[in-house]
C-alpha cells in the first residue's frame, strides 16, 4: 500500500485504554447489534432481498438506504480484523449474499433503483446517492477483504466499480451529488492495484465544478422522474429536493450545497453540506497524495485554515445551519441552533487523519483529537444506542438523543469510526513512528522495514500520564505529539528526563529494547474565548481542560444557567467522580450570581441598585451531556 | 358623562408642543390620508358598497377589513373635534352614508358575512369577528358624535348594537373571540344612556370563560362553513384557524388565545392575544367603574401586577410571541423574536388611561409614559407611511418598517390614538386636576363646575423643563406627576419654590390666578437591568433617559454592536442633535471592545490573552429606529 490514509493498519493496533475501552465495546456488544436489527426492522436487508429476487416496487427507508447495510458490513468487518467472531462472521457472510444476489448482471447495484425506478439509473446524480452507495459499498469491501482476507464483497464492489467506470466513460459527464465514492475508489485503487479506480476518483474531483449535467438534470426533473413529477409524493419530492438544495434564493444554479460551485481547485471557503464537503476534502487529500498536484494541496490549505480560522465550533463540530445541513458564513457559529451534524465531525476526522498522513503536522492531529473527545463523542450516548444527528453547544432543555433516525447515517458512521479508532493513534508517515493520539494499547507494526512494538498506557483525557513502552529492531525516531491543550510537557526515558525544544513534537530518535518513555502532559482548567466576530460567544467563555470541552448542566446547578457568570479571575478545580456518567472529571468554577432579594416585585432595576453573590458553577465534559436528566446545557457562559 | 374613560373631552385640549406636535400634523396630513387611499385600494369601502346593492361575493381582504373603515371614521372624527376641515367632513360622510347603506333591516352590519356567508352570521363566534367589527363600528359612532354633534353614523351603531342584544339574548349564548364591543358599548351607553348596552357589556364579560358555546363551534366547524370545510381555501382557512387557535397542542379546548380559559373574576396571569386581553381589561376596568365589583377588580389588580412585574418589556411593549401575538411565561422575553405589536402597546394605553381614571395612581400615568414614548411611537415611522406591526428589541438587520400590512390594525389604531392624544394628558378623576402627560398645549374645562384653564410648555422627552400657567374660577387642586424616571423634581409657583415630600404627584390646593409653575424634573441617562430570570437580558443593560428608552443602531457605530461592553461604571453624554432624525437627544456611552490584533488567524484564544479597548457607544432614542441606513439594532446591550 502506498500512501495509504491510514499507515497502521487494524490489525496491528489493540486498544486497552480505561477512557476508550469501555465506547468501543459497548460499540461492539450493543451499538453493532442495535445496527443489525435496524436493517431489519428498517427493511434495508428486505430492499436487497426483493432485488436479487427480481421484484419492482416494494422498497423501503430512504433513497440511499443500501449505505445503510454497508456502513454495517464495514463496522462489523473492523470487529472481525480485531478478533474472531463465529456469529458475526455468519451474518456478514449472509448479508455479503443477499447483496451480491442483488447485483445485476452489469455490476450496477443501488436497490432503489432497482425496485423503484429500474428505468431511471444515473439519470438524478445529484440527489439520489447512487454514486454516494457505491462509495460506501467499496469502503465496506475494502473493510471486509482487509478484515478476512476475502474476495466475497470485493468482487461485488469492483464488478460495481468498473460498471461505473464504463457508464462513466462512454456516457455520462458528471459527479455524485454527494461525495463518497472519490475516497472509496482511492481505497479500492490501494487494495487492488487497479490504476482505473485512481484515475476514475480523479475524473470525479476535477469534473467537480465543471459539471454542466446538473443543469441538464434540473430542467428535466419532470422526465427524470418518469413524468410523474409530483412534489407531494415521496418519488416527486426527492426530484423537486434536487430543485431545492441546488438552486439559490433567485433560482439560480448554486452547486455549494455539494461543493460544486467551483472547480475545487479554486475552492477557498468550505461551503454547502459539511458531510459533503468532509467526504470531498478527503479524498482530495488523498489525491493529493497519490499524484501530487499543488494547486490543489493549497486549495486544501485555504479550506482547511478557513474552516478552522473561522468556521469551526469549539468542539471540532462544523457546519452550523439546519436546513441545509451544513456551512454558512464566516463566524457564525449559533449555539442553540447549531447543526453540527455528528457525521460532519466524523468526516473531519477522516479528512484530518489523511491530511496528517500527507503533511506530518501536529495541527492536524490536534484537530482529530478535539474532535474525537468532544464533537464527535458527543454523539454517541453512554448507553450505546441513544444518539445526537445534531449537535447544539446550548440547549434550553429540548434537546435529546434519540434512538435511531429515519435518516440514519450517524449511528453507523460513528460504529465504523470506534470500530477502527485504531488506526487513528499511531502514523508510520514519513518512516518515522508518530505517537498522535495517547489511547492505551499495543501496536506492533513495522516502519521501513524495522519491526516495532508499542505498549502505551494513557491516563487521558483525565490526567495526562502517559507511558510507552518501546522494543524496535533497529534505530527509528518516535515522535511524541504535545498536545495543543499541554501547558508543560516532560519526558522521561527509562526514568531520565529528556530535553525538548518546545516543538509540537518530540523526536526520539534512537534504539529501542524496552525503553520506558514516561510522558507528564500538564492539564490545567482553561476558560477560552471566542474571536470577536462570532456573535453567539460575545461576552462569554468556555472551560476547557486537556482535551475536553466542558458544559454546564441544568441538573448540577440550582440556578438557570443563564444567570452564571464564570469569574475570568476565579479559580476553576477539577475532581475525579467515579461515580457519575460512568467516572468523569468535574470541573467546579467561581461564579457569580444575581441577588434575588432587590427584585420581589420588580421587572427592572437601575443596574447600580443590583448585587451579585459568589457560588461555584459544575461543569462536565461536553460529550457527556444529556445522559441524566432532560435539562438545560450551556458550553459557552457569560464571563464576569 | 359618569366616570367616562377619558374624563377630559378632546375639544378641551389643543396639542402645541415641540416634540408631539409634529407627531400628530404627519398623523392628519399624512398617516390619515394614506389610511383613507388604503380603504379604496383594499376595496375596504366596495365591500360596504356591493353590500349596499344587495351583491354576493367579492368580498375583498381579511373578514375583519370592516373594522379598518371605522378606524378611520374613528380617527378622522377626532381630527374634525379639533378643527373644521370640510373636506375631511365630506369625506367622512360619505363613508358613513355607504357604511348605512349598507346596514341590514334588522340592523345586522358586516360586509364579510353579507356578501360570502349571508347564511353563516352569528355562527363563528370566536374567529370571525362580527362582534368585534361592531365595537370598532360602535367607536367610530361615539367619536363621530362627539366631535360633530351628528347621529348619523350613531344611528347605525345603536341599531346595530340594539340587533346585537336582541340576537343574544333570545338566541345566542356566547362571547366574542376577539374582544372590543365590551369596550365600545360602555361608551355608546355613556353617549346615550341607555343601560341596555352597559348591560349587554356585562354579560359578555361575566360570560367570558364560561362560555361553553366554543366546543359546539369547534364541533360544528363543517357546518359553520357551510359544508364546505377545506382548509386550503381561504374560507376553509378561517374556519380552520379557529381550531388552531382555539385548541391546545393535545387538541384539547383552550380558550386562553381569548382569554376565555377562565372568568375574568378569577383570572391572575397575563394570557394569550395581547391585544385581546388588554381590549377586555379596558373594558373590565370600566365596568368596575361603572358598577363596582371588589372580585373584578382584584382580577384587574393581579393582571396588572403580573404583566408589568413579569411579563413586559422595558418598553411597554407586550406579548413576545409571533404565532399568537400574545403572552406566553413570566420572564419569557426574547428581544430578537419579540412580536411586541403596535397594537398591544396601543392596548395598554387604553387600559392604563382606565386604571388611572379609576384609581388615580401615578404607575398607570407612568406606564401610559413609557408606553407612549417607546413601544408605541416605534410603530410610526418618521414619514407617517412606513410602520412596524411588530417591534422587537433586537435586530440583525432584517425587521424593516413597511407600507401597510395585510391584517392592517397597527397603523389606523396607531392613527386614531395620535388623533385623540389630547385626552391622555390629563384627567379631572376625583374631582381634581392631574396633570399626567407633559405635553405642550392648553387645557380648558370644568373640574367639579370650577372652570380651569392650562396652558403647557414642555421640553420634554429632551429636557425635563415644563411651564404651567394656570387659570381657574375657584380653588382647585392641581396634581403634578413625578415621573418614575425623574430623579429630583423642583417646583416654583411664580418663582417660589414649592416644598415637596417626594410623593408622585405634588398637590397644589390653592386659588389660580394666572400662577405659573415651573416643574424642574431631573432627567439623567441611567442604565438599567432586568429581573434575573428573564434570560435573553442577562449580564446586560438597557440605557433610559427621562421617559425614552435608547437603542444601538449599527449606523451610528462602527463595530458590529454585539462587540460592545457597556461600562457599568462609565459616564453616558447627552447631546441634542437637531440635524438628526428630525431632531433628538443622543447618548454616548463609555463601552470597551475587543482588541483585534491578537486573534489574526486564531478563532478561539484563552481568554487571559484577549484584550479590549476603551470607545464609546452611540444610542438614539428606540422609538427613531429603521428611519435611515437598515441594519442591526439592539436595546439590550452586554454590560461590561
Amino acid at each position: 500500500m502506498i500512501g495509504a490514509p491510514h499507515s497502521i493498519a487494524l490489525t496491528n493496533v489493540e486498544i486497552d485504554d480505561e477512557f476508550w475501552s469501555p465506547w468501543m465495546e459497548r460499540n461492539r456488544d450493543v451499538t453493532i447489534e442495535y445496527q443489525y436489527e435496524q436493517l431489519e426492522d428498517s427493511r434495508t436487508l428486505e430492499n436487497f432481498y426483493r432485488a436479487a429476487n427480481g421484484k419492482e416496487g416494494g422498497f423501503q427507508g430512504m433513497w440511499f438506504q443500501d449505505s445503510d447495510a454497508y456502513k454495517w458490513l464495514e463496522a462489523a468487518s473492523y470487529e472481525l480484523a480485531k478478533r474472531e467472531d463465529p456469529d458475526l462472521r455468519d451474518r456478514v457472510n449472509e448479508v455479503i449474499d443477499l447483496i451480491a444476489d442483488a447485483q445485476e448482471e452489469s455490476g450496477y447495484l443501488n436497490t432503489y433503483f432497482q425496485l423503484v425506478e429500474p428505468d431511471g439509473k444515473w439519470t438524478n446524480l445529484h440527489m439520489l446517492h447512487e454514486l454516494y452507495c457505491a462509495g460506501h459499498l467499496i469502503e465496506a469491501a475494502v473493510a471486509h477483504h482487509e478484515a478476512t482476507g476475502e474476495s466475497s464483497l470485493l468482487d461485488v464492489a469492483t464488478a460495481f466499480a468498473d460498471h461505473i467506470d464504463d457508464v462513466f466513460e462512454d456516457e455520462i459527464d458528471g459527479v455524485p451529488g454527494h461525495e463518497e465514492i472519490e475516497l472509496a475508489l482511492i481505497k479500492l485503487y490501494r487494495v487492488t492495484g487497479e490504476k482505473r479506480y485512481l484515475d476514475l476518483a480523479e475524473y470525479f474531483i476535477n469534473l467537480r465544478g465543471y459539471d454542466d449535467r446538473l443543469a441538464w438534470e434540473l430542467e428535466h426533473l419532470d422526465e427524470i422522474a418518469g413524468g410523474e413529477f409530483d412534489s407531494d409524493d415521496w418519488k416527486g419530492s426527492i426530484h423537486e429536493g434536487s430543485r431545492t438544495v441546488f438552486l439559490d434564493d433567485e433560482g439560480e444554479y448554486d452547486g455549494s450545497y455539494a461543493q460544486a460551485h467551483a472547480p475545487v481547485r479554486e475552492q477557498s471557503t468550505t461551503e454547502g453540506h459539511s458531510v459533503r464537503a468532509m467526504y470531498l476534502y478527503a479524498a482530495v487529500t488523498e489525491l493529493v497524495a497519490e499524484r501530487g498536484d499543488d494547486d490543489l494541496k493549497a486549495a486544501l490549505d485555504r479550506l482547511w485554515a478557513n474552516m478552522t480560522e473561522k468556521r469551526m465550533y469549539i468542539t471540532g463540530g462544523i457546519g452550523p445551519e439546519h436546513e441545509h445541513e451544513g456551512f454558512t458564513e464566516d463566524y457564525d457559529l449559533p449555539n442553540e441552533s447549531a447543526y453540527a451534524e455528528t457525521c460532519a465531525a466524523i468526516g473531519s476526522i477522516f479528512w484530518n487523519q489523511r491530511m496528517f498522513e500527507l503533511t506530518e503536522e501536529a495541527k492536524y492531529a490536534d484537530l482529530m483529537e478535539r474532535t474525537l473527545y468532544n464533537g464527535f463523542l458527543a454523539g454517541i450516548g453512554l448507553d450505546g444506542k441513544h444518539f445526537f444527528y445534531v449537535n447544539p453547544l446550548a440547549s434550553a432543555g429540548g434537546h435529546h438523543r434519540k434512538g435511531w433516525f429515519t435518516c440514519a447515517c450517524c449511528p453507523p458512521n460513528a460504529a465504523r469510526l470506534f470500530a477502527s479508532l485504531g488506526q487513528y493513534c499511531y502514523s508510520t508517515s514519513g518512516g518515522e513512528l508518530y505517537v498522535n493520539q495517547y489511547v492505551g494499547g499495543t501496536l506492533a507494526t513495522s516502519v521501513h522495514g524495522v519491526d516495532v512494538d508499542v505498549n502505551q498506557t494513557s491516563a487521558l483525557p483525565w490526567d495526562g500520564d502517559v507511558t510507552l513502552e518501546i522494543d524496535a529492531d533497529d534505530v527509528i525516531p518516535v515522535n511524541l505529539r504535545i498536545p495543543e491543550w499541554c501547558t508543560e510537557a516532560t519526558v522521561a526515558v527509562n526514568g531520565e528526563e529528556v530535553d525538548h525544544d518546545g516543538s509540537r513534537y518530540i523526536r526520539l530518535d534512537r534504539e529501542w529494547d524496552g525503553e520506558t518513555i514516561e510522558l507528564d502532559l500538564a492539564m490545567e482548567p482553561e476558560l477560552v474565548a471566542a474571536h470577536p466576530a462570532v456573535e453567539s460567544d460575545a461576552g462569554r467563555v468556555a472551560v476547557e481542560r486537556g482535551p475536553l470541552v466542558y458544559c454546564a448542566e441544568e441538573v448540577d446547578n440550582d440556578r438557570p444557567l443563564h444567570q452564571y457568570a464564570v469569574c475570568t479571575d476565579g479559580d476553576v478545580n477539577a475532581a475525579h467522580r467515579e461515580d457519575l456518567l460512568g467516572g468523569v472529571t468535574v470541573l467546579e468554577a467561581d461564579a457569580d450570581v444575581p441577588t434575588l432579594d432587590e427584585w420581589e416585585g420588580l421587572l427592572y432595576l437601575p443596574d447600580d441598585e443590583t448585587r451579585t453573590e459568589s457560588t461555584t458553577l459544575t461543569l462536565v465534559p461536553y460529550h457527556s451531556w444529556d445522559n441524566r436528566d432532560p435539562g438545560a446545557m450551556q458550553v459557552w457562559m457569560r464571563a464576569g
